[in-house]
């Protein structure tokens, strides 16, 4: 995203050296819009506009550059100001930008990092990737049990700044367990002497620091939570994950089931800043695996030479027969994936799921086999007619099924089912398509075949 | 999601008569653990359950169930009951279930709903579907521009009960006009004597009422804000969309895309949940439409008749052929359509992404037709090896650049680039791949077939 409309008044501002309206700039618009602005300057102006605000500002403008723009940002500018803006980070923010860096890079910068902060990034970049530990952040409000509200209020007043969020107010003992949960409109409405123990709530909704990043969006999501707590196995309070990362990691995952839809192995930044050979080798090892598949049926093909030699028009129906089971998979594959992603069905449920799969399967092999019986015979006869139609309705059931059942088996051995794409369920699909169509026409046509001089 | 952990107690509890028990299942567990738990009990033990707690909760538990559960319980129980649940309920909320209620039923409900709240509805339920005004709630806090701090957060405490968020603050004149904004956070940061108009934000981000909630999405996510306010042609405040909502969107959007990437109608509620005769309905059109394409295929096949009856091998790569250009297809459209649905360009972008597919499709042509060129000669020759090879080099760099390049096309026209399916484009480029392959074929093999015997 990027908004030129600014632009040419911040550059003649740089030109003419207007530092008070670079400071307006910087100070008067969303961090969000400045970022957009900004981006269409080259990396040396972009520096020297954010020097014009103070280091907050700086901080969040910069964080609102996409990854492949601030790594590009600070693997160009010295390291003295790169540590210093490092410092100001937030943690989540912070360990995203530095799990992209070249490691020589990160351990040129890290000495320049203050300690705390230094040891904060060392246990968060040790979180497995897409676990909630490596999405999370370290800067929450935590208070005490035992503190009355007017003094919470105080104490909040005090940590503001450095939080990610003040509205959610996690309750802790000294070892940092966690005992409940205060929202900062809670603390508002009760009364200035209350104790915070009696109105906090005890329930308090947390995931595992090990818990898979969808698992925990689809939590924050389902109780439409502002930010949820992130405890250890020991029930120890480590970090949260807020709104806003939710719905980076929501889109994230709905991009990575889209392109694996599609049959490529899912792109980490932005269709147009992937270099091109990293996309082409991404999309290059499934086109290349299933145009192995598709060789196979060649070869299937092949081996039926001699029904094909005698019945010509073999060859008419091929491409009718395997797309219209592959497309019935398809679809299949499409509505079971994006159900057990949200989550709303499970392996538990692979019977109801079955069981509809067969009875739609059923209707649709009734439908187009009956469609497909009048061109095949029109065009070559009764046998073509029989043998088109009897394949048609078998595949769309057995695509149908398979298109379902694949995702689901998947999920109940560990694997992403949306490992399962449509051009995988289509390539099996017309593997079994092709079989079952030179099968049958071998079985029906057997006593002509015999008959045919060889 | 369906939660049967506390099933069995809650039972207990309705048989014994024991209300203490069932009052404090409902208020100390979160509303949404509530909703799962119950979701197991008939509709009369829900609503028996309900009785047991504030209308507060009751409203919160409701809101937590799905919208068919929803309906399913307000149609069968009585009118006094639902009217009394749905004065309570959030604006946004409330709306979204009266839409899908059969008018007459609806029309029943309002005379019994207060006058205020009818009023309220009606202008909802007048926005259209997909719209910030359709998913926006109008229970918003605001404040005027000239009190104080101190005043702002007295104010605030007492509307705070009715408001869905008191977090995000927006300062309005008279005429409700929008005219800056402020946390809660900065209230509570600022010197109490201090003036909300000189601590507010003047730039504030908004959407149109009339805007597509897919772009009120992709605003709130970009800007990381809690929420977003909604606004008249006026300028005048008119509801704020919040976070949860939003997410909401997302998901909602993500499914309609995956459901189009499988050639499907997207479908409203859960696949489990949608009756078998809709999906039925939903996939069968888009099967049917598939079904003709290949038909024409294998139209086009036979109009070929002179050629295959001389060269047997020609239905033997049928399969390969069309395949691999429909895989390339595929990969582009689901790549391009994703990266239109997340903003990362637009259809201005269209000749830099050409280029990117020009230059892929090249990479895979010449992979893939040296791949295929050896198996077809070790099959059936040379002639059937530069055909083959041939046909696949054109067909994957048409593939291509079809699929990348009809979303930006229907993006341009207005029309959902999503509507591009996997099978689509596989369908479109598989018609183009047999008319390459025969006419390929006949152009090479002419001099063959001439001096075969008719």
């Amino acid at each position: 995203m990027y908004n030129p409309l600014l632009l040419p008044e911040v550059r003649e501002m740089l030109d003419s050296g207007d530092d008070a309206g670079l400071i307006e700039f910087c100070t008067a618009l969303h961090p969000g819009v400045v970022a957009e602005v900004i981006e269409g300057l080259s990396n040396e102006d972009i520096w020297r506009v954010l020097s014009h605000c103070d280091v907050n500002s700086r901080v969040q403008i910069f964080t609102f550059f996409d990854l492949p723009k601030q790594e590009d940002l600070v693997t160009t500018t010295d390291r003295k100001r790169v540590s210093a803006l490092l410092e100001e980070m937030a943690p989540d923010d912070r360990v995203d930008l530095l799990e992209r860096l070249d490691p020589k890079h990160v351990d040129l910068l890290l000495p320049l990092i203050a300690q705390a902060e230094r040891s904060d990034i060392r246990k968060l970049l040790s979180y497995p990737e897409n676990s909630a530990g490596s999405i999370m952040t370290t800067e929450y409000a935590s208070l005490p049990q035992e503190i009355t509200v007017e003094e919470s209020l105080r104490r909040l007043r005090r940590i503001a700044p450095d939080r990610e969020t003040i509205y959610y107010v996690y309750v802790l003992d000294d070892q940092r367990h966690l005992h409940g949960f205060v929202s900062l409109r809670q603390l508002i409405l009760a009364k200035p002497e209350a104790i915070v123990a009696d109105i906090m709530d005890h329930d308090v909704i947390s995931v595992n620091v090990s818990d898979d990043q969808e698992d925990v969006a689809s939590m924050l999501g389902r109780y439409d939570l502002l930010a949820i707590p992130v405890v250890d196995d020991h029930n120890c309070l480590v970090g949260i994950i807020t709104h806003d990362d939710v719905i980076d990691v929501i889109q994230e995952e709905a991009t990575e089931d889209a392109h694996r839809a599609g049959a490529v192995e899912p792109l980490e930044d932005s269709y147009l800043s992937t270099p091109i050979l990293t996309i082409t080798w991404k999309r290059g090892i499934w086109l290349l695996f299933l145009f192995t598949v598709a060789q196979g049926i060649s070869v299937v093909v092949d081996s039926y030479k001699e029904i094909s030699e005698h019945v010509e028009w073999m060859g008419t129906f091929i491409a009718l027969v395997i797309a219209t089971g592959g497309n019935a998979g398809s679809q299949s594959a499409a509505l079971v994936i994006r159900t057990l992603a949200l989550g709303e069905a499970g392996p538990s449920d692979w019977l109801r799921i079955a069981a509809r799969e067969a009875a739609m399967g059923l209707m649709f092999a009734v439908v187009l086999s009956t469609l497909g019986f009048f061109p095949a015979w029109g065009l070559q006869g009764w046998d073509a007619a029989i043998i088109v139609s009897a394949t048609v309705a078998i595949m769309v059931m057995w695509g149908s099924m398979i298109g379902a059942m694949l995702p689901i088996v998947f999920k109940k051995i560990g694997m992403d089912p949306a490992l399962i794409s449509n051009p995988l369920v289509a390539a099996i699909v017309d593997f079994t398509g092709i079989l079952v169509y030179y099968e049958f026409a071998q079985f029906w046509l057997t006593p002509v075949v015999e008959t045919l001089p060889h």
